[in-house]
């Protein structure tokens, strides 16, 4: 399966003035999502992923109210390159789009602090997952 | 029933440089149970039940580690005084107890900001729940 | 002047268990000088800037280490358009450029929770401090 | 002179529903002057300060609102024992006392994962700097 469906759940911290959860917090649940689906794939040795996210882009499709419920996070990658790849997101909050993103990762070296290729063992993990948007 | 058993997710971004959940994120922990516990006692109108934290004591008995399953927070009401109440809290890591705390809640008006005697109804649901801790 | 330049302190909570500032903080981050830019153009009252964040895009440039000094945070208006403006962002470490962001911002109204022009003397505050970046 | 006074900077971030630092944030402030005390006794290798927090308490006395300026966190050591020692911790906002508090850490062996003696050249830091509040 290539789409990641992720619990993760709210917490009251992760309100604002507003009553909402703060913007700032979405790209938390985002993070929370793209580890877990790490784990599911087996991807957790650092020195062998070592990575680092090199872009975000979040868009806000609606305001998240706290609840007892988690949210529901769809991931998936969507493209494989040479150093980098990008996952998608899209956070669900009680059967309603809440927030659509995108995160590239880039390879890298944790001993020289530079992009590398993307390993070979981990190339096929991503490659085997990866997912056309429909 | 009046102990609460309160399950809460762990995040990644709770972790700090040492691998560990970071000290200050347990507090989080045992607000995010506390919120979920008066959620259980449908005590959720901020005008009524309108409250400040007045101290807070967490012992710290074990490092937490990153993991998907969530912990186990047991929160129960230890106290019932005239204008505070005190909720005491353990915090469960995979079977052992990784934080106890205590929380001292005061009753407050939100218009003149001044303490207030804990509302009757209010009180009710309290000492309904109280548990002396074995 | 129309780039404000913001000190944001960095917090040893920020850092992530690579002993860098998390990506999911620089967010925070750029929040703060937000905030700052708007308590500078004296524009503070919600019910008439009532906004709400749309798009965020970050890039990620060098990690950021925890230190004493703060982060420059230089910030400017990029677009005005009739609902919605944009923010661009740099943030400065220790001289060097750690990440630049981009924040499209609507103008929202908080009754009918409906986007909504750009109130007209928000707008004259934005419009006299647009900047092309060079 | 043996009470640091630290300024720890606000964080619209910080803020919760009721337009208050959340009092779960209180102690990152803490965290913050604490860390900070730490670099200008130049105790910053942490293979030899390795410790870990054993205990917090804190007593909220004001709500904190939002504001440019920061906060003035006042910090000593309070007590030095055989292998834990205790900090106190006063926030000021605005001339204000907004809360105080108590660190108890504890020396301990990263290897070993157990308590040990606070290192000698650390004591003497330690004891240099001890504070009898008056």
């Amino acid at each position: 399966m290539s789409v990641f469906e992720i619990e993760v759940a709210k917490r009251f911290k992760d309100l604002d003035p507003y009553d909402h959860v703060s913007n700032a917090v979405v790209i938390d649940y985002i993070m929370e999502a793209r580890v877990r689906a790490y784990r599911l794939l087996e991807q957790v040795d650092r020195a062998i992923i070592g990575q680092v996210v090199a872009r975000q882009e979040i868009n806000y499709r609606r305001p998240i109210l706290f609840g007892l419920e988690p949210l529901l996070v769809r991931t998936w990658i969507s493209h494989v390159g040479r150093s980098s790849f990008t996952m998608d997101f899209e956070v669900w909050d009680e059967g309603h789009l809440a927030a659509d993103a995108k995160t590239v990762m880039v390879c890298f070296d944790i001993g020289s602090r530079q992009s590398r290729e993307i390993p070979k063992e981990f190339r096929h993990v991503l490659e085997a997952n990866l997912h056309a948007p429909s």
